[in-house]
């Protein structure tokens, strides 16, 4: 039977193939974890995205959140759902035992939020947000504060947000103006507006807890004079339960391009009564300890992007197997020849091949990364573990914006998979590319992650971490070289990463002179290209995995498997990663115009 | 002010300074009109496009075209506006006034109608859309047939619509099974269904005449067999006035991605009665007849991609210049330092003048493109007429695919520049990449349209046509390289051309070989690169025509527009173009993965 949402296969190879996730097994840190109660946990996730959250998807899409008198109404379709999800424990799949959660290995995280998220991420996320803001407060709450929040947070029974964007501060956060005054009982009373806050309000949980960045009053402007609060939406009894109703409240909701059926709500804090907060850490740290979240946030929202990509691709795959139109070329000048299937056709060939690159790429960079931080948390040496962490944070910006922005472009190209039919709303198609938009804009946007890899992340350790990656991609090309039939291949991409590395130098040098605007005028088709040359590597490393499996007996199915990754592999490498050879020239080149044209010459005054 | 939907003096330099259109007013044809006229006509085109058009976009949008018994309502204030169009007889700019048109000249229509289209597309489509079937039976009708549709179908009085497509023939058109009997009057009785008919039924107009393609009883199998015939709503009482109803029924509505005011209609006919059809021209003619309206449907939906490009590059602009957040990127490390429009951001700056670039050099592909069917109409002799026609037959499939494919990326790239914002339906940015994702779709898929480019356009007349167009690029390069600011651009364009003429080559070998799959394969980015070049031509003229104006005196607004040219075919030939030498080198390369890779490798299964 065709698959929906994910590759069950390809998910298999990337984690035990691929990444040899057995390996990780064998530590004392999942010691109730085997192959089997992962691949069982992966089939329940699969089994309950599938067929309980994708037949959300389309009425979450008609009926969207509704609000009415400070109150956000879900579609009616979630409370279900959301309860099965709950209920499962679905939502504290990654979280440590000591924060209530069930510590499930990184890998198989990564696989369940992939079908949950293309599922209906919207519906997933009410489930899942309050991890971050639980983390957050086991991280740096008081013990009062932990006990307090942190396992109602991690379980779902109570929603977790992130209050930072104002209408006059959004990715310049230092700008904020919401204020903190000291009470003399120790907490603090805000004063401001929000907007654009995910989950703000809704009805699915008796309580939401808002992390909330403002400045105490007399502290100096800028980011560094920002604090973080916890702010509940119900302030908490002695006992534990929801108590009485704090002044945080939500004034609208957006209208949107897409996810429709996510409350991107507006707040409103302290502007009828007292808005009770509780600082988290110290004063003045705030931005410190966001950012702690806003990693986890990034990586979610690129495997955001994945998702909805990945099941695009499901979709359009499934329908270009069914979808009869046309005869075969070969057959052009028989008009009694049979109509085909239209994946016969070579130009609906190239789209899959092309998004099915793209897909397989992403995932196996999403799940490697992912293995960077479970890595770097195992660890037996401090190099080892600094290695790891430095890794994960050098591609936490690539995921974040790689996977949104060539995620919408497979979502894209599913839609002319379909042709007229992909544009209508009897297909999902239409929609995951409207949903994917969002995920290079939140979370900091394409131009926000292009700064922080260029500004930040190249030049981490002296460039080291950097140049580590590199050799890590060196090490698959060398031993892809050694097999005839990828060593072409495995020289494209040598010389792409070579090509990268100098490129990398070249741009970040002149990031430090007075040339700095130019070189940032190429950071983001820099951080782009980073990814493309990630990707070939990633695409090459399947290939070689798969062709050392070629060399045994394999079942048929397999075999198609197999020779499909050496296919995709090719496909990428000679006809994808040409352009990323012609992006390397384009930053290489790194003409001023951008810089130098002057205001007006943009036009259109 | 701000301007908004297109930039009027970049329109005025296409028309007046890069393309001479000048000249071509010396001809009899257009003896009633002078420059003075045709800016005239312009300025009132853009006037009702923002002061009437625009108003209804978001409402029209939102209200969506409304389906009840066979009657499809359009929005409320649709009605208003198109009583204005019809008043001012702006439908009926460009046919001749043997057709009771206004014989305006080309590239006069090309600006109007990028005003209206940007303006609100679905509402204008309304109005021009007869005038396609009134060419049809201007040119194959008979008399009779001509007195009773022509002039009611190009004043916007009736509508006019395409019926081909089926629920089982959408690409393969041949297939289709609507079917005609021949009655004793000379008449025809049809039955059959038809799916994806745009404005097939509406409340606009007292009566819709509908071309439809259908296969007479007992006439070949596939597209030979294929005739086509008038069917009215009403069938036409001999005074001219509409009688009877006809059986030809609006079945249902599509719910779509985007142009939601466009009534996407099911038509059912014959379902209930007679449905009565008029043979238009020869039997088994359909397909040919059909085609000389389809390329002037394709030419039109490449300038829909323009025109929404074009419309939110303006509004992105606008809001770059207005929307104040974060300082100077040389002021990072000073907190005192006041916030800057987003304008002055190096990758806000890149990715508005990455938009300027395609929507310049799409805006002169069109109008050059229009103009080659202008001269060759004006041609005084015939090889001249050829060469002329033979460029607008190569450069249609190029208008419609890369316009509608870039025209969306812009639009995407648009919402980007807003940041959260441009994903709500605050601004008008997101409804303009739903509605231009159709583009690439209907009037021929992009795969279409490839194949047409390396099946049939590139081969016309063993290649000369193709030929001539390269010849035309070489001639701006060399002119261009006589210009010491610009040689170093001409150069880049010049190895570009050359090197697509190479590729072409190759691709066009392969494709009447034994490796035909693989060729097309690879069609769909040839076309595109096609694009690719074209533009950098015609951005590499647009330099050197700013060029020539600067060396005389310029007033301080000229002065920053013609820089700004120079500016922007810089940022193309040394920023994208590498992409495209990427692309050559891609399709020379040419991979046959996509045709080797098993079915079953697609995965999924």
């Amino acid at each position: 039977m065709a698959q929906q949402l994910a590759d069950r296969r390809d998910i298999d190879f990337v984690i035990w193939e691929q990444m040899n996730g057995e390996d990780l097994l064998t530590y004392e840190l999942y010691r109730d974890f085997n192959k089997k109660t992962c691949d069982m946990i992966i089939n329940e996730a699969r089994n309950l995205a599938v067929k309980g959250l994708l037949p959300t998807l389309q009425e979450g899409d008609r009926q969207e959140v509704r609000f009415e008198n400070g109150q956000v109404r879900v579609p009616d379709s979630f409370h279900r759902v959301h309860k099965l999800l709950l209920e499962g424990e679905w939502g504290s799949l990654a979280p440590p035992s000591e924060m209530g959660g069930q510590g499930v290995p990184g890998l198989v995280v990564s696989a369940a939020s992939e079908y949950f998220m293309g599922g209906n991420w919207a519906l997933y996320s009410y489930t899942t947000m309050g991890n971050g803001t639980a983390d957050m407060i086991h991280k740096y709450g008081t013990e009062e504060q932990k006990k307090a929040y942190v396992e109602n947070l991690v379980s779902g029974k109570w929603g977790g947000t992130m209050l930072l964007t104002e209408p006059e501060a959004g990715s310049d956060v230092g700008a904020l103006t919401t204020s903190a005054v000291r009470n003399d009982d120790g907490t603090y009373s805000l004063t401001g507006n929000k907007i654009f806050i995910t989950n703000g309000e809704h009805d699915l949980c008796e309580n939401i807890i808002h992390p909330v960045l403002a400045r105490i009053e007399g502290d100096p402007a800028g980011s560094k004079g920002i604090s973080i609060f916890i702010v509940p939406k119900y302030l908490v009894n002695e006992d534990g339960s929801p108590g009485e109703r704090n002044d945080i409240v939500c004034t609208g909701t957006e209208e949107k391009h897409g996810i429709h059926a996510s409350a991107t709500c507006s707040m409103a804090m302290g502007s009828k009564g007292k808005c009770v907060g509780y600082l988290l850490g110290e004063e003045r740290k705030g931005m410190r300890i966001m950012f702690n979240m806003m990693n986890g946030a990034r990586m979610a929202t690129g495997l955001q992007g994945l998702a909805y990509a990945s099941a695009a691709y499901m979709q359009a795959v499934n329908y270009a197997r069914q979808r009869v139109q046309g005869r075969d070329m070969n057959d052009y000048f028989n008009h009694e020849a049979p109509s085909v299937p239209i994946i016969n056709h070579p130009d609906v060939r190239r789209m899959l091949l092309w998004m099915k690159s793209y897909v397989d790429g992403m995932r196996s960079l999403f799940y490697y990364t992912a293995s960077c931080r479970t890595k770097a948390s195992l660890a037996k040496t401090e190099e080892e573990r600094e290695f790891f962490d430095g890794l994960y944070d050098f591609l936490t910006p690539v995921i974040k914006d790689y996977l949104s922005v060539h995620g919408h472009e497979v979502c894209v190209q599913a839609i002319q998979v379909y042709g007229g039919a992909g544009y209508t709303k009897d297909y999902p198609v239409e929609q995951y590319a409207r949903d994917c938009k969002i995920a290079s804009i939140y979370e900091g946007t394409s131009g926000i992650q292009a700064m922080d890899m260029l500004g930040r992340k190249l030049g981490m350790k002296k460039g080291q971490v950097f140049g580590g990656l590199l050799g890590e991609m060196q090490k698959t090309v060398a031993e892809a070289k050694k097999n005839d039939e990828l060593a072409g291949l495995a020289e494209k991409v040598e010389k792409a990463v070579n090509r990268l590395g100098e490129t990398a130098m070249g741009l970040g040098q002149k990031a430090m002179s007075e040339e700095i605007k130019v070189a940032f005028a190429h950071s983001w088709l820099f951080l782009d290209v980073i990814g493309d040359v990630l990707l070939a590597w990633m695409l090459l490393w399947r290939a070689k995995t798969a062709a050392a499996k070629l060399t045994g007996k394999v079942r048929k199915k397999d075999q198609a498997f197999y020779q499909g990754q050496i296919k995709t592999a090719e496909f990428y490498v000679r006809t994808v990663l040409p352009l990323a050879m012609g992006k390397l020239e384009s930053i290489s080149d790194c003409s001023a115009a951008a810089i130098e044209i002057d205001d007006a010459g943009f036009g259109g005054l």
